[in-house]
């Protein structure tokens, strides 16, 4: 079993290009993760999630441990063995869905009860409890309990709100049983006020963790001030240790989030908006619902390598989501990962070859430009 | 481009083994087609259901002619292009859609006037109609339009329902397009009532058809009248046309009627059940939703090799049932076509060998054994 790691082979500016390792094989980063909140990538079976280039899975413990039940996640043997996943898992805390999914929350300085959203049973989640639970799933990284702090909020209340994160954090520590390859990532809080996201890296710095995780962002404060809080907070984290900003985000969030020196991210954008239709391309982002690829024979996007590209017509694509056939979202989840994944590939290489700016620009330029029209013959002709 | 033709390379008493050949590849038979009622195999990737064996898919002429049109299936190349299906198509006439799914029908002599189930528009299938449409559709095994007649029906409704379809049949022969590879089956009707099948099965020789289905069984009139009718219409037809009984059936059903000569099928049994947490085994059927499976770490099926029982506990089958996600039904789908395709290979290989009789009554008492209790420590030492 191997230790728990981060070696970063490569920076631009800020940013790095880096591998971590865990007991359960390694991830490249700047890595996006994919989700599988009920321990399923949904509407993927894993080693098609793999394929696209997904090396970490992001797991949900409030939906864990509700259904099916840590315990019985732990009897069964664990994640991996429970989900078929042979890579990295990192699971959240479970905080942020007691605050967005459960009912009667009561959230105190121990921690907080709640009920659950599936059967009205009580259950809580304290430090100690939530570092229990992660250990039961099995995960390579475990998160630390945290408040996500609203927005918005006053000085004053995301102040309060942070430093109970912070006493939080030093208990899951206490908590955590540390193992070869097994990590604990402290959460950073502070809302949108620079003094306060430096105060909590600093806490959690002193704490020391194995990584170092961007919370309660892309909560409404837009991008500008999303990237405002990386700006404060990355600088006062350990240079040596990943960071990991949870929940981000649409493709411009991560790509300036990795220009601000941020290494991993997880959001269900990808999987969530293939459920629905629609699809991310170089040139923005398509609704495969709409009526004006009903009769289109050409490929979603003929760059791509994913099979819904590869294999079928956009006039396909639409008929499958008009129809409510479950191959849409099979075929649009799988190409909206990979997506993201060669988009983290891309990052990836122009860290290393000092040309992150460029790529940005040129990435940003293009998602701009929109998608060509059906009628556009020269388009027609490349396709 | 191959000519249609059915080969014979085995017998067994009345049941024969053989190979069908189309314009777009060959199939084994007996065969079990992959139902693809909306141009997709639901919840399967059309690679991952032709890797069950299934080599035949099945696509609904009526829900294709209304969503998303004939003409535009044509204008995108047809059907298989346009599902990215390599091998056979077989595409029903509608007929039996438009009777058990549409509006206002207005049957007369002429054909079927209806409006859809799904916007109210007004459409026209005639015999000559049925078969422009899946002309259009690119189906390598069209069928003639019928009725199918409804059970129960007095003797006398079901003379006239089927010398209706029979003069629809003469009709239909005249509109088809013969090419290469391509072929035009008949139907066969006549209720629960001997004589009729027999009268019906004469007319259908007389025309001449490539091939030669049963229809109208399974509606309710039980596996015993079903397999009377069988040998009351299989005699009838020529020994050297593929014989297909639509609709049938469940697996002992399905055994049933290859003793009896048949030599395709097609049912949505095994893909809805798939999608409803309902799963085949060798030891009979399984709801994957009973809490019985919650903590059952075997697999479904030790002895099958499709990716549910090689990768997947019972436990986290019945949570994703539980969880109603899209995995569930995309495993459980799996799972039993390749169950259906097992039972067709096991089929062939006895009639091969001339020993169905025997493999119909070991796979009979397996079936009736029943699923091993969770408790059971000699099954576990097994698993």
């Amino acid at each position: 079993m191997s230790t728990f790691g981060f070696e970063i082979s490569a920076t631009d500016n800020a940013a790095r290009r880096g591998r971590v390792t865990t007991a359960h094989g390694s991830f490249e980063t700047p890595a996006f993760a994919a989700t599988a909140t009920a321990a399923t990538v949904k509407a993927m079976m894993p080693e098609n999630a793999r394929s696209t280039g997904a090396e970490l899975a992001l797991c949900n413990t409030y939906h864990l441990m509700l259904r099916p039940g840590a315990e019985r996640v732990a009897a069964l043997g664990g994640l991996h063995h429970f989900m078929n996943w042979q890579g990295p898992i990192l699971t959240d805390s479970g905080g942020y869905q007691v605050m967005s999914l459960s009912d009667l929350r009561d959230l105190t300085e121990e921690g907080v009860t709640f009920k659950s959203h599936l059967d009205g049973s009580r259950h809580e989640l304290t430090p100690a409890k939530a570092m229990e639970i992660q250990h039961q799933l099995g995960s390579d990284i475990t998160m630390c309990l945290d408040e996500c702090t609203p927005f918005p909020a006053t000085e004053e209340e995301a102040a309060l709100s942070m430093r109970r994160s912070m006493r939080w954090a030093l208990l899951c520590k206490d908590a955590f049983r540390p193992r070869a390859g097994h990590a604990l990532f402290g959460i950073n809080q502070g809302g949108v006020y620079p003094a306060l996201r430096e105060e909590s890296a600093d806490a959690l710095k002193k704490i020391g963790f194995d990584g170092y995780a961007i919370g309660g962002l892309e909560v409404g404060e837009g991008q500008e001030s999303m990237f405002r809080m990386i700006e404060a907070t990355a600088p006062h984290l350990p240079l040596d240790k990943p960071r990991y900003l949870m929940g981000v985000g649409k493709p411009l969030d991560i790509v300036g989030a990795v220009v601000r020196g941020v290494d991993m991210f997880d959001c269900v954008m990808p999987t969530r908006s293939g459920r629905t239709g629609q699809a991310f391309t170089r040139r923005g982002t398509l609704n495969m619902r709409n009526a004006r690829h009903m009769s289109d024979p050409r490929s979603l996007d003929e760059q791509c390598p994913c099979p819904a590209c590869a294999h079928y017509s956009r006039a396909y694509l639409h008929h499958l989501f008009r129809a409510e056939e479950i191959l849409g979202p099979m075929l649009l989840t799988w190409h909206n990962l990979r997506f993201y994944q060669d988009l983290m590939r891309g990052l990836r290489q122009a860290i290393g070859e000092g040309r992150l700016k460029a790529f940005a620009a040129d990435f940003a330029a293009r998602q701009a430009e929109g998608d060509i029209e059906p009628g556009d013959q020269k388009d027609r002709a490349l396709g």
